[in-house]
């Protein structure tokens, strides 16, 4: 007999079915036993009241995986309105102790810490693996929105021989001897394949050596990367980042009504256009209500992200805002700067929900912009030539951006660190598992 | 005026347009210039009359980008039927000096050595660009097959730290001051996963320090990895293998129609069923053909692997062979034995047109099990804790598969160096561009 999944089992009132999964709960009546049954897409009731199927899963632990045998029956308070009155029991795999915390609660009582020691159990309970699927949803709603838009899908190298972000946040990798990189990003290989394909998109790792322990940051994430040419210039990058959101989130609202359960998710409405405000701009408002000295700052704190995420709900009813006009130095060698503000650049953020989301903007596109900008700020162009040959040859006024996913997710879902968000995070302290 | 794409140009005739792109070629007869430019897309044709405008470009190097404006002609000659008789040029941006070797022949004439070097321009070639459209497409295709099956995509660290694989193979990083590697493949992570979605996916990067100069290795590649719960053993795992790579060819075939323009690439008849062949059997075929001593040997070798390609094709028609029974000594730790056959595995690998195109299996699911094959082959549990203890918490029998991309494009098109289906190869001598 085919196996049936939870989520059919309505469609089998009636019938003899066979379902399998892991023993979440066993619940004992006086005369009657309920197993709760997860697989891999829900929840399953399975009653027994034969005594010899009750003797026979009374010393189970948690988490044994179980094939049952039985009549799907419509019951209106079982989950879905449907319950299996069992009649044969597999126990295709016994447990050997009992979870390192209870899985059928609401939430599970641990800390994050502990939590993530035991990630390969605890990632088992329903709403982390809700937010694994809300990740996996959102990428597939980021790539259909992009290949509508004739977006080619890349592979780039993480193995690189510079650092392509600069600064010092690199990991040292020994190459054959030879001293290597781990990519802080695909951009220099996103650009030149712009040459290529005018319009390319890549979901991919990259790695950054931040010695910062907060609950923003970790060392490897997953970066939702866009390049694209032909742009006027950085708005053009902007208003194609609000179409890839409506369209992740459109995407997440057809599967939350299909398949998706994402207690806690939600989802946020999309104004007509997302608001902007000048980087400048933003310090005044910032230092007039806070009395904080920000202004000439190269940068926003955490603080007033947070503080112009609510300005922005307040102001235009938007959970994003666009800070625009970053200045210049403080943003890598390719950023295009402001034709029209000396010192400004064409870049922007996006904030969502009070923190950073996105990065982008519009990038130089000439080999001579190229070479001043390097000179100006004393790097060397010789380990760059194989990039830097892409200007020589003919390079539309291009840009692009990269999306944080963790960050993406711990904002739909409410969750104050990523380490939550991220399948077996990665930090200073944690390599396993 | 909008763009409008070179494919789009049918649907234009008899308006006025703009194209934008790069030029690949200009030919100047008497009394008129033909421009041929490149866009995301494809190639469209535009014809100078104006001695002014035949003048403008006169003198640019190819792959300079330009936009032009001008009327859309049907002209039967013309690719797809359409060209643009130009009345006003932008130069967008001008290429510094010609391109390092000629984009507009049939082949690059340049050495392998020469193109890498290269890439950003070579990658250029509309022969080259269709290879990565193709594995573009194939991605794409392995995602749907996966999804309708309820496969998970899943995003796990490529930082770890111990060998997954086992063998000497492995990346060293820094990771602040301790020791970490480059993961070789997510099979403990899939396998951790098969826990929580039962069904999971990833396509990512995956690093082997491989101090191998072959047509076949690289020391990074795309690996498609797959991890099934709930198999009866390895032949569950052949047919999801098969049902995927017949999803794969089905979205190719109907790119091929649509969108993809793929010279070269030869999509492969899929057989009713793939052929297999117990390994041992292969063995005693090639010894009995070739007079090589090969019985006993606990691997295959290329030239064997092609033999065997030869013998699918000449005795079952098909150019893909499952071989099964691989000895368990030379699998990883966590392969799960043949129960009828003590030191064969329940491992295949299949070959496509004589390479090894995946390699997949069923794995161990019980935590004794586990701990047995450690100490058989004196690998000491404690680096594996966290991966270990999935298997005290109920795993059911699983097992899957990795593909390599660029092995399977290089087979698709016709190539015989993975280095040539790879977006910027590392091998022992790359690290650039």
């Amino acid at each position: 007999m085919q196996r049936v999944w939870s989520v059919d089992l309505p469609n089998h009132i009636g019938r003899k079915v066979v379902i399998a999964g892991w023993l979440l709960r066993l619940r004992r009546l006086s005369q009657v036993s309920f197993v709760i049954l997860r697989d891999g897409r829900g929840l399953v009731q399975g009653v027994l009241d034969d005594p010899v199927l009750i003797e026979q899963v009374a010393a189970l632990h948690a988490e044994s995986v179980l094939r049952l045998e039985g009549e799907a029956v419509s019951t209106p308070q079982a989950p879905r309105g449907v319950e299996v009155r069992v009649d044969k029991i597999d126990i295709i795999s016994e447990a050997t102790e009992p979870p390192p915390f209870e899985l059928h609660r609401p939430e599970i009582a641990a800390q994050l810490p502990t939590f993530l020691d035991h990630a390969a159990v605890g990632l088992r309970h329903l709403r982390h693996r809700a937010m694994f699927r809300l990740a996996a949803a959102s990428v597939e709603g980021f790539r259909r929105a992009l290949a509508a838009e004739h977006f080619v899908e890349i592979f780039t190298p993480k193995l690189v021989a510079t650092a392509t972000e600069g600064g010092a946040n690199v990991f040292a990798v020994d190459y054959f001897g030879r001293p290597a990189y781990l990519a802080q990003s695909p951009q220099l290989y996103k650009q030149m394949m712009v040459g290529v394909f005018e319009r390319v998109f890549e979901v991919g790792p990259v790695f950054r050596a931040e010695p910062h322990d907060t609950p923003r940051h970790l060392n490897q994430y997953a970066s939702l990367d866009v390049e694209m040419g032909f742009v006027e210039d950085h708005t053009t990058v902007m208003a194609l980042l609000e179409r890839t959101i409506a369209g992740m989130l459109s995407h997440l609202q057809h599967m939350q009504q299909n398949e998706l359960d994402l207690p806690g998710c939600d989802l946020p409405l999309l104004p007509a256009r997302m608001p902007t405000v000048d980087f400048v701009e933003a310090q005044r408002l910032i230092q007039t209500a806070t009395g904080e000295d920000v202004l000439g700052e190269p940068d926003l704190a955490p603080s007033h992200e947070r503080w112009l995420g609510e300005w922005a709900m307040r102001e235009h009813g938007s959970e994003f805002l666009f800070v625009t006009g970053y200045p210049l130095a403080k943003r890598p060698f390719y950023t295009h700067p402001d034709p029209s503000r000396p010192g400004q650049s064409n870049s922007f953020d996006l904030l969502f929900r009070g923190l950073e989301l996105v990065t982008g903007g519009q990038r130089l596109h000439t080999y001579a912009d190229y070479l001043a900008a390097l000179a100006e700020r004393g790097q060397d162009p010789a380990p760059l030539a194989g990039y830097l040959e892409a200007f020589k040859h003919g390079m539309p006024p291009h840009g692009g951006f990269a999306m944080g996913l963790e960050r993406w997710v711990a904002r739909l879902i409410g969750m104050a660190n990523v380490r939550e968000t991220t399948l077996f995070p990665r930090d200073m302290q944690r390599l396993t598992p």
